[in-house]
């Protein structure tokens, strides 16, 4: 991994992270060609600022995607696990499929040589559904757990919004989470 | 996609093939910073041969990647379904989760913007389930489909590959063949 220093709230650090990123995200809606000088150059700051801090264009891809791929707020409540896994498989299996999520989850792989990226974005997810599993438990619904719904409903949206190109629609989403209660459920 | 001629075996393309791609298999063994002036030299054409070709560095190392990832023969015969599938699938992991399996499933990626090379790849886990199966169901066995296999063995392999750096280990591959058998079979 390239040297990163801590980012400290509002330091110097996080002032220029918070430039760099945005100039990147400028510059991508605008459908530049990305280059580290042209980065640079919008965000205010020298070129080898961000070859020190991100290593080369790639990385700094990669940090920025996984922003992109934070979650922005907990999963809706709807009362009860079913719908809860439902609506958020649907919402992330859209977002995903979508022509710029793809393009996040490609950008956050390449630029990642030890796979830490990877590892925080596959994080967001798990994290998200933790807090609907642990709703669900606290509401006394029977659940299963996050490493079942990881491996059997996150994983094959994924991994067909990566190698299997094609429409993804929400029933596939849906099937996914009726397969987890009809089939996939712990014994209680 | 970049324009590529079709590769008539034998030809002119075919040998321009062989020779390029024998170039970058052989500087990646020799841990060179490739680039394409380097790889061209070494497969004795020139750089614009190999940019009218593959576009750029990044399209060339998916396409090589795609050939390492190409299985070298039919999955072997155990005489019944389970023993096929999990030594299948324990191999598949093995291989995919091994350093060189997790960088060419990268280069795959990272080269491919229409995604067709990823399709590729996916193609080819799915003929070798397909040829599982196929063999099974001549055999009388019970079998599920191919699309449940994909779902549920094969993506959360690759998913945990790609996102979840850690150590991944055959009884890994043997539970969710366990869980293809005990939970998601077909009625018959």
């Amino acid at each position: 991994m390239s040297p990163r220093p801590a980012v400290r709230p509002g330091g110097r650090s996080a002032r220029v992270q918070e430039s760099v990123h945005r100039a990147v995200r400028e510059l991508q809606a605008e459908g530049a060609a990305l280059t580290v000088p042209l980065v640079a150059a919008r965000a205010g700051v020298t070129p080898s600022t961000v070859y020190r801090r991100w290593g080369d264009l790639q990385e700094l891809l990669s940090d920025v995607a996984v922003e992109r791929l934070r979650p922005e707020a907990p999963p809706a409540d709807h009362g009860d696990l079913r719908a809860d896994l439902e609506h958020w498989a649907v919402a992330f299996l859209e977002e995903m499929s979508s022509p710029p999520g793809r393009s996040y989850i490609r950008d956050t792989l390449a630029g990642d040589p030890d796979g830490s990226k990877a590892g925080q974005c596959s994080g967001f997810a798990h994290d998200q559904v933790e807090s609907i599993l642990n709703r669900a438990a606290e509401r006394g619904e029977h659940v299963p757990d996050a490493e079942t719904v990881m491996d059997h409903l996150v994983a094959p949206m994924i991994y067909r919004v990566l190698f299997r190109p094609g429409p993804l629609d929400a029933a596939f989403a849906r099937r996914l989470v009726a397969t987890l209660f009809y089939r996939l459920m712990p014994l209680p």
